[in-house]
């Protein structure tokens, strides 16, 4: 198969972007600054959570994104800066205001992203501090775009990056996000940059529709982030490219993202890939794979490597708008030439049952990377999904996070 | 404040009602069979569950409840004779036809019940053997009352009974639930006995009414089981009470068994009592308050004695159908005098917030029920709701359930 596009083992830098991660002392010492700049004007597209309850930055970030040409993103690490009330959207419009004016852009060309502990006032003396200068520590290469990349983690335990090139173009994009993790219409944060050439509206549409397949369709824990953003900064530089392949390296950089970010998952130990298929409709597919990706019945036995089908049985029949046939339901764990399903397990004698199940539970065991199947009927409608395992290392990441 | 009836502090057996509690051999040698049999015809009333992937012993239990008649209850546990097929729901009439030749009743009064894993095929040659001679094993004293509420526990860590007195007549009560826990229409496995005279609709009625403030305002884990049952039996013998009087009883009894089944979640080491209030309806104030006690990030800060009121923020924000001001959000833990609403968190110097968040920490920490309060607004809508809290224990009992 060719790829349209031609992935990179190594991170690159995007001509015409600068990059910076830094510690300013917001927890610790671990980096929580970073600051993106674009020396050229961009196209620019951006998503938002869904959250009733959107941070500051979901505020400002929303009006200055409207404009489709942001320039330049500045993030902080370990405090969100949502529910901090007028005084945390107006410290979210100085930072703005003077990275701007430290860049020499509109303010409303700067896109604000927070992260980290909701309900404490952003240390916004220690933003303007490092504001200051910032222009001068800004660098070109692949060591500042790995440090942007740290920067901006909380409790991921990797930085999440991707870098491709497309024609004469480049893409590089990162995430973060290891919790608070069920991204609704956009994501935890996610930035790209390119140089390729892509009209403002055809760009937010292309994103829109890789989010959709990509980090809407992650969970680790079922709580939607109040701070999901995913932006694309494109300056132009390398001229248009084939606006098809391009998207197809956006699809390609925000899988691997959201792939890690559900192997990321807080105390995670495994991924799963779950696909459902034989629904009435997309939706009920969805509905069915969000029911069991979120169950945590499902995620401790694929913790604990048990086979437990009997858990999709019941994550399937909670999902009361839907109701499906015991007897159509199928559950495949890996191979599908090896898969379970459940008008087998019936009809097996026990003689032959068990050395399945012992099958399953080496299967689950030994992949890092599990994938399930899950048929429900005979309809049209399906979807993939992403998600983890639930260990007790989430629970040791949760337990105490501001105490 | 003057009851209108008398909780007991002790077990009561009911008049006309006879008990059993056995091991058979299903998995171990813990109890695993019940019988409970009432010697006169009854009125009774019963709920399942909405699941669409309901057990054998749900669905041959709706058509025996129809009646209005049950006189019997047999319970196995360790096995959930769920998604077995048709010869599931063969072995469910069967174990019904048997129980109801050894007793002398119409099969149709029997109500099958079974619990545990789901997808092993019911052994019921061992419960066959079991029902031989059942009759002559049945008890009526305290001692069998208890043995039956033990019988039908699987993860449970204890068992959960209540007695009471209506004018003349007595009612007790039981449940099994620690895991799969989020019920709606009804619950997990509840039983209660009663020589209360009350007519069949009413009953119906008044157990819907009870059932919709207590067992379906639990959630473990947000997972639906597929076995939820409960079921009243009321003979008559002691005539015709105050059926107000005998409602409020019935509603302290599930409250009881609903308040201890969420104190004996899987892992869990503190029950929650949330209480939601301010809502535009009680159907947004359900929908909060589903989504903070099911939310793990809650459910984690908790466990940890963590006051981090941020995570009610996220967890209002993502029921994206009812928007809420964060000015118009407070979060209380405990005592209303000590709360802390996020207003007061945001207005107050470091110097007073820290020592509040302390002393939150403290209360969390200190107390193996804690109360937390949710005000959303000015609306009419109020709800309660009980959790608890997500520990390791909870991976521990599920991740390696059936291996």
């Amino acid at each position: 198969m060719t790829l349209p596009f031609t992935p990179s083992p190594t991170l690159l830098p995007v001509p015409g972007f600068w990059w910076l991660g830094e510690n300013i002392g917001i927890k610790d010492t671990s980096l929580d600054f970073a600051v993106l700049y674009s020396e050229d004007p961009c196209q620019s597209a951006a998503m938002f959570t869904r959250s009733n309850m959107p941070g500051a930055p979901i505020i400002v970030g929303r009006e200055h994104a409207a404009g489709g040409g942001l320039q330049a993103v500045v993030v902080n690490s370990k405090n969100a800066n949502v529910a901090t009330g007028f005084s945390g959207v107006e410290r979210s419009r100085l930072v703005c205001e003077l990275l701007g004016r430290e860049l020499g852009l509109d303010p409303k060309r700067v896109l604000p992203s927070s992260t980290g502990v909701i309900g404490v006032p952003l240390p916004v003396e220690k933003i303007v501090a490092a504001i200051q200068g910032v222009k001068g520590r800004l660098r070109q290469n692949a060591a500042s775009v790995q440090a942007f990349s740290q920067a901006i983690q909380t409790t991921d335990t990797r930085p999440k990056v991707y870098s491709c090139k497309v024609g004469g173009a480049t893409l590089t994009a990162m995430a973060k996000g290891a919790g608070m993790i069920e991204p609704n219409m956009a994501t935890m944060l996610a930035y790209m940059a390119t140089d390729a050439a892509i009209p403002q509206q055809r760009l937010q549409a292309m994103l829109k529709r890789v989010a959709d397949q990509t980090f809407n369709r992650v969970s680790v824990d079922s709580d939607t982030s109040t701070s999901d953003t995913v932006v694309v900064l494109a300056n132009g530089r390398a001229g248009a490219v084939d606006e098809a392949a391009f998207e197809v390296a956006m699809l390609a950089a925000a899988t691997h993202l959201a792939r890690a970010i559900a192997r990321d998952g807080e105390g995670a130990t495994k991924l799963i890939t779950l696909t459902v298929e034989g629904a009435d409709s997309p939706a009920a597919a969805l509905a069915f794979a969000r029911s069991i990706i979120n169950s945590p019945l499902v995620k401790t036995a694929v913790h604990g490597g048990d086979p437990n089908w009997g858990r999709f049985v019941m994550a399937v029949g909670k999902v009361f708008s839907h109701p499906v046939r015991v007897e159509d339901l199928s559950v495949t764990f890996g191979d599908p030439a090896e898969g379970l399903t459940i008008r087998e397990a019936l009809t097996r004698d026990e003689g032959e049952y068990k050395p399945l199940l012992a099958r399953m539970s080496r299967y689950l065991k030994e992949h890092e990377e599990v994938v399930i199947a899950v048929s429900v009927g005979h309809g049209p409608g399906k979807e993939r999904i992403w998600g983890c395992d639930l260990g007790p290392g989430y629970v040791e990441v949760n337990a105490h996070y501001t105490t």
